[in-house]
C-alpha cells in the first residue's frame, strides 16, 4: 500500500511536469507568432513567425526574408500599426482576465505563498484561472508592456499542478499533500521559464516554501527535471537550446574589477528599494482611482510603452533578445547596431541610460496592471542595461588609461574589460534587488548563460546587493505584496519579543462539552459560527481541553450519519474516547492526531469505521491531543511553532485547562496594531 | 546593540571562511608537493613541485623537465621508491593521527551532522583536531590511498569555524549560534574542495542541516564565497582557475543517448549499494580485529595500493588529474596515453574495467582507515572510469552501426559519441549513489566543469541513481556511518507510527521542588546526577511542572553566587517567581523561554542581574515555560518537534502534572529497541 501510494505520487509529479512542459512551450510559440504579427505576417503561411518564415533563407536582414511582409514600408506607418497591435492585445488579454478569470491578473506569486503556508483562496488555482492565464500571458508579452512572463509562469505552473493532482482522490482530499504538489510545480514554473532546472528547485526552497523537507526538495527536481525535459523535447525555439541567452566569456575578470561590480551591486539594492517602494504606492493609487477601470489602464499603458519604447533602440526590441545582444562579448558578432564601436560609444551610453531609466518607470507602473504580469523578466532587462552602461564607461576608462593606474595589470595588446559581463552582473543585481532571493539567482544566470567564470563575480554583486538592500530595509516585492494586500502570511523575520501568547490568543470560544450535546445542538453551531473548528471541553464546568474537532470532519461525519442512518436530529453526541484501555486510546490519539499538517493521511484512513449506536459516536474524529502551549508561552515560541509545524490553529491551556486559542490570522492582527501597520485587511480578503 | 550583533555575526563568518581558504590553499601546495616528491625531486629548489620546478620550460614529456630529477632512471627502482615514500607517508600520518588527535581519522562528515542536529562532542572540533587533520591530509593524499580530501576538508573548515568563532564570546557561549557558523563552514569547505561555492551551499543544506532556514543558507552563502575567494586570489595552482577540470563540449547530447545513460545512473545506485554494504562489514571487521594496529593498516594499505595501482594506468595517477584526463573530448588534445585510438579501444575498455573494479576494492577497505580520508573523488574516479569504459563501447557500437537503427539521427561526417560526458555523468552517478544528495551533485558536476548543456542528462542520471538506491533500500554512507557507529541522530525518514509519547518517556526523573531547597543540597544533587537539566515541580507533591533549569545554568550560578557574595551552604534557594505580576512574569518567561534553541542570547543577557538576598533567586534561570506535551501525544509528532524545533528535551505533562520528560536519545533508543537494530552504543559514545 505504502509503495503504490509513493509511485503514485512519483506518477503524479511526472505528470504535472509533463503538463507543465507542454503548456509552456505552447506559451512560447504563441508568444513569438504574435510578437512578430505587430510587424509583419508571412507570406507563406499566416501560421508562421518571421524566424520560421525564414528558416531556410540564409540571408537574412533587419527586416527579414522575402516571405515575410511587414504591414507598411512607411516607419511610421509601421509605428502606428505597431501601437495599434499592442493596444489590441492588451485590450483583449485585459477584457478576458476581467470578465472570466480575475485571478489570472500579477504575477500570484505572492498568493502562492499564502497558499503553500497553508491558506486556501477558492478558484485561484482552477481550470479558468490556468486557461485565461495560460491565453492571456501571450497576449500580454506580444502587447510589449514592461512586463515578463517568468512569474506569471509559475502561477500557471501551480495551476497545472492543482488540476491535474486534483483529479486524484490522494491529493484532492488532501491539503498537505497538494501542497507538495504545488511546491514542486512552483519550480518547475520557473524551471521551464528560464530553462533552468536548478534554478526552480532552488526558487521553491529560497522563495515559495515556509518550511523545507528534503523531500520536497526532491519532488520539486523531479518536476523540473520532467518539464524541462518535456520543454526540451518540443523544443519550441528550434534552437536545441535550453539557455535563453548562452554566452562564452573567452576573458578572465581582474581583481581591480571587483571595485566597478560593485557599483552594479549597490544599484540592484536601490533599484529593488526604489521599485518596491513606488510600485506599492503605485498600487495604492491603483486600489484607488483605477480600480474600475482595468481595461482602460491596461491599453493606455501598452499605447504609451509602444509610443515612447520605440523610439529607442533597447526599449524596441524584446526584452530576452534585448539582454541576449547587452551580455555579449565585442568579438565574434556581438557588434549589435554599433554597440561596440568606440567611435560612438557616447552616444551609446546614454541611449542606455535612457532606456534604463524609462524602464524603470515603465515598470513601476506596470507591474501590479490587472493583467498576467512578472518583474523578473523587466527587473534584468534593467539590470542589463544598466550594466552595459557602465561596462562601457569603464571600458572607455580603460582605453584613455591603459599603461596608468589599475589598468596596468591588463595585458597591452587584447581587451581588458568585456562590457557584456557588466551587463550580466547588472541584470543579477537587479533581479535579487527586487525579489531578494540570492542563491537562486546565482543558479539561473549561471544555467541562462553559462558564465561558470564569472559565479564569485555574481556572488560579490549580490552580496552587496543584499547588503544595500538590508540596509535599506527593503523586503522582497512578493512580501511587500502581500503586506500590502493584507494575506494572512507570517513572514520569515516577523517578530515578536517580549510578549506572552495569552496577550494575543482569541478567549471568544466556540466549544463543545464531550457529552450532552444533540446533534441538532452541534448542526445549530456549526450553522451560527464561522469558526475552522472546535475545542472539545469536559462538561463539568471546568473547562479541562479533551480534544479538538475541525468543521470539515464535523460536517462531514454529521452529513454522512444522517445519509446512511438516518441519523434523528435529537441523538445524543459524545466526543468522549470509548474505551479507557491506554492502547486503545493511544491508537485513536495517532488517528486524528495530525492537527500539525504532518501526513493527513492518516486520518483519513479512519474516516470510513463510522460507529452507530444510540449516541453518535465523534471520538475517531476527535483529534485528542492538539498542539497545546501554555498561556505564559513567548509569542515568539508560538511563531515558531505555526512557521516549522505548520498546525492551523494552537490551543492555550493552563494546567488542564482551556484558556484560549490561537491562529495564524491572530498573530497577525495583534503584530499590526502594534506595529501601526495598515495590515488588517485579511478578513475581507478570500482566504481562509 | 542589534546592529552591532549582526556586524559582528558578519564579521566572524567573513573571518572564518577567509582562515578557511587560506589554510585549503596550503593544503593544496602541500599535497601537490608531496605527490610529486614520490617521482622525484627539483634541482633547483627541493621546495619546489614539478610543475613549479618545469614552470618557465616549454616543452614537457611525462618525465618533466631538465630541472627534474626522477629518483631513478630503472623503472623497477622508481616502483620501489614510490612505495616506500606512500609508506612512510601513511606511516607518519596514521602515528600522528593516533598518538595526538584521534578525531582526525576518517572523514568527519557523520560526527558534524550529529553536532549540527544539537549534540556536543568534546574536541572533535578543537585545535589539535584542526592542526593535525591538515597536517595530516596531505600526507594521506600523496601517499596514493584510495581517499580523497573533499569530506575531511568539510570537517577541517569546521574545525576552523569552531576555533576562530570560539575565540568570540558571543559564539563561544551559546550552541546555537556556534551550530550556524559550523553550518556555513560546511558549506565552504565544500566549496574550497571542488572550488564550488554554489555547490557548498547545497551541500550544507541537503546533507548537512537538519532544521533549514534562509538565515543559514545566507551565511552559507557569505562563508563559501570568502573562501572561495580567498583561495582563488591565492591561485595555488597557478591556473588562475577554480574549476579542477574544465571541460567544453562542443556537441550535444542526443535523445537516442538515454538509454545509455540510465545505465550509467543504475551503476551509480549499485555501486552506492554495493559500497556502503561492504564498507560498513568492513568497518565492523576494523572494529574486531584491527582497532589496536591503526598505523600497520594504513601502512599496509598504502603499500598495497601502491604495489597494485602502479600497474594500471589509470590507478596509477592522481584521481583528480585522472578525472580530468577521463572527462575530455578526443578532439583537442584529449589522447591522452592513446586513450581515443580506435585501434587499441578493446584494451583500454579493459583496462579502464580492471580500473573500475580494483578502485571499488580499495575504496571499500581503504575508507574509514585510521587516516583523514573521504569518499566524494574516490568515488567520482570509480564512477569517471566506468563511465569513460561505457562511452568507449557506445562509441565502438555506434562505429559499427553508423547507418542503422537509433544511430540514424546522427550527423555522418562527424563523431556523435563524446565518450568524456559518459565519464562525466558517470561520476556524478557514483557520487550521488553513495552519499544520496542530489541537487548538490548537479550543482558540483557543472560548477566544476561547466558543461551547462549536460545539465538535463545529469539529472535524469541522478534521477536514476536515486530510483535504483532507493528500490535497494540504500541510505548515504554518511547516515550508515551514525548507525554503525551509534551517534545520537534523529534520520530524516525515522518513523515510529501507532505510538504515544508516554511509551518513550523517562519517569526516573530528577526534579527539584520549587522552593525548600539548600544550596547545599542542589550541589548535591549537581554532583551525584548526569542529566542535562533538571524540572521545577510544586513542593506540595502534586507534582505540578512549574519550570525547567539546565545544568549548565545552575553551575553557573551556584559558582558565582559562592564566589561573589560567599553564599553560605545551608542558604535557602527559590525557584519560584518573584513577583505575581503578570507582566513581570512574561517578561521573565521571555528571558528565559528559548529552551527550544532560537536565539540563545536573550537569556544569556540576563545572567548579569543576579538577586541575592536571604534567599538565594534562582528564577531568572528558570524556563518557566518549557516545551511540553501530553502523554497521548503520538511519538511521531514528538519526533518532528524535535527535528523541527531543535530543544534538547521535551517534558510531558497531563493536565499540569508533570509525568516524564523525553530527550532524542529516548526516542532513538526506543525505536532502535522497537526496530531491533544494533543501535545501543550512544551511551558510551562522546556525545553529550
Amino acid at each position: 500500500k505504502r509503495v503504490l501510494d509513493a509511485g503514485q505520487s512519483w506518477l503524479v509529479v511526472s505528470l504535472v511536469g509533463a503538463c507543465i512542459g507542454v503548456n509552456a512551450a505552447l506559451i512560447s510559440i504563441i508568444t513569438e507568432w504574435l510578437s512578430d504579427l505587430k510587424n509583419g505576417y508571412c507570406y507563406d503561411g499566416w501560421w508562421l513567425n518571421q524566424q520560421f518564415c525564414c528558416w531556410e533563407i540564409e540571408y537574412e536582414d533587419e527586416n527579414g526574408c522575402e516571405s515575410w511582409h511587414p504591414w507598411s514600408d512607411v516607419v511610421l506607418a509601421q509605428w502606428i500599426i505597431y501601437v495599434l497591435f499592442a493596444a489590441t492585445f492588451s485590450f483583449t488579454a485585459s477584457h478576458l482576465v476581467k470578465n472570466i478569470a480575475k485571478y489570472a491578473a500579477g504575477s500570484g506569486i505572492s498568493e502562492i505563498k499564502c497558499i503553500l503556508a497553508g491558506f486556501v483562496m477558492k478558484g485561484f488555482l482552477g481550470f479558468w484561472t490556468l486557461a485565461i492565464k495560460s491565453l492571456t500571458l501571450p497576449l500580454v508579452i506580444a502587447s510589449g508592456l514592461s512586463v515578463g512572463k517568468e512569474g506569471p509562469s509559475v502561477h500557471v505552473a501551480c495551476c497545472v499542478g492543482s488540476v491535474v493532482a486534483g483529479l486524484f482522490a490522494r491529493f484532492s482530499r488532501s491539503h498537505g499533500k497538494m501542497r507538495e504538489i504545488l511546491t514542486a510545480a512552483s519550480a518547475a514554473g520557473v524551471a521551464v521559464a528560464f530553462g533552468s532546472p536548478i534554478g526552480g528547485v532552488l526558487f521553491s526552497i529560497e522563495e515559495m516554501t515556509s518550511n523545507f523537507s528534503i523531500k520536497t526538495m526532491w519532488r520539486s527536481f523531479v518536476c523540473a527535471l520532467v518539464a524541462t525535459f518535456t520543454l526540451a523535447a518540443m523544443n519550441p525555439y528550434r534552437s536545441g537550446k535550453l539557455v535563453l541567452f548562452a554566452v562564452t566569456y573567452d576573458r578572465d575578470w581582474h581583481f581591480f574589477e571587483i571595485f566597478f561590480f560593485v557599483i552594479l551591486g549597490v544599484f540592484g539594492g536601490l533599484y529593488g528599494a526604489f521599485m518596491v517602494k513606488f510600485n506599492m504606492q503605485w498600487a495604492a493609487f491603483r486600489r484607488k482611482h483605477l480600480a474600475k477601470y482595468p481595461v482602460v489602464e491596461a491599453v493606455s499603458l501598452a499605447t504609451l510603452t509602444g509610443v515612447i519604447a520605440y523610439s529607442n533602440r533597447f526599449l524596441r526590441i524584446d526584452m530576452t533578445e534585448g539582454m541576449s545582444i547587452l551580455f555579449r562579448e565585442c568579438e565574434g558578432g556581438g557588434d549589435y547596431d554599433h554597440l561596440c564601436q568606440t567611435s560612438v560609444q557616447w552616444s551609446v551610453a546614454i541611449s542606455l541610460f535612457v532606456a534604463t531609466v524609462i524602464r524603470v518607470c515603465l515598470v513601476v507602473v506596470s507591474y501590479g496592471a490587472k493583467v498576467p504580469c512578472g518583474i523578473f523578466v523587466p527587473s534584468m532587462a534593467v539590470g542589463a542595461t544598466f550594466g552595459r552602461m557602465v561596462g562601457i564607461l569603464v571600458k572607455a576608462l580603460w582605453s584613455a588609461n591603459k599603461e596608468s593606474g589599475i589598468f596596468a595589470v591588463c595585458q597591452p595588446d587584447v581587451p581588458c574589460i568585456t562590457p557584456g559581463t557588466y551587463a550580466f552582473l547588472g541584470a543579477a543585481a537587479a533581479l535579487s534587488g527586487v525579489m531578494r532571493i540570492t542563491v537562486t539567482v546565482v543558479v539561473i544566470m549561471f544555467e541562462l548563460t553559462g558564465a561558470l567564470t564569472y559565479i564569485l563575480p555574481t556572488m560579490i554583486v549580490l552580496l552587496v546587493t543584499k547588503a544595500v538592500g538590508d540596509f535599506l530595509g527593503t523586503t522582497g516585492i512578493a512580501d511587500e505584496a502581500i503586506r500590502f494586500n493584507g494575506y494572512p502570511f507570517l513572514d520569515k523575520d516577523d517578530h515578536a519579543y517580549n510578549m506572552a501568547v495569552s496577550r494575543v490568543m482569541r478567549t471568544d470560544l466556540h466549544t463543545l462539552p464531550v457529552t450532552g450535546t444533540t446533534v441538532r445542538e452541534i448542526e445549530e453551531t456549526l450553522n451560527s459560527t464561522a469558526v475552522q473548528g472546535y475545542p472539545i471541553v469536559s462538561n463539568d464546568g471546568r473547562n479541562i481541553l479533551m480534544g479538538y474537532i475541525g468543521r470539515a470532519e464535523l460536517r462531514y461525519v454529521l452529513d454522512k450519519a444522517k445519509k446512511t442512518q438516518g441519523t434523528a436530529p435529537d441523538m445524543p453526541c459524545s466526543f468522549a474516547s470509548e474505551t479507557d484501555d491506554h492502547d486503545e486510546m493511544e491508537f485513536s490519539g495517532i488517528a486524528t492526531g495530525p492537527g500539525v499538517g504532518m501526513d493527513e493521511d492518516i486520518s483519513m484512513e479512519l474516516i470510513e469505521t463510522t460507529a452507530t449506536h444510540e449516541v453518535l459516536k465523534l471520538w475517531p474524529w476527535v483529534n485528542q491531543t492538539p498542539l497545546s502551549v501554555s498561556p505564559q508561552l513567548p509569542l515568539e515560541i508560538v511563531m515558531q511553532l505555526f512557521k516549522r509545524m505548520g498546525p492551523r490553529v494552537i490551543l492555550v491551556e493552563d494546567h488542564g485547562m482551556l484558556h484560549g486559542l490561537v491562529t495564524v490570522k491572530d498573530v497577525l492582527k495583534y503584530t499590526a496594531t502594534e506595529t501601526g501597520e495598515m495590515r488588517s485587511r485579511w478578513d475581507e480578503t478570500q482566504f481562509e
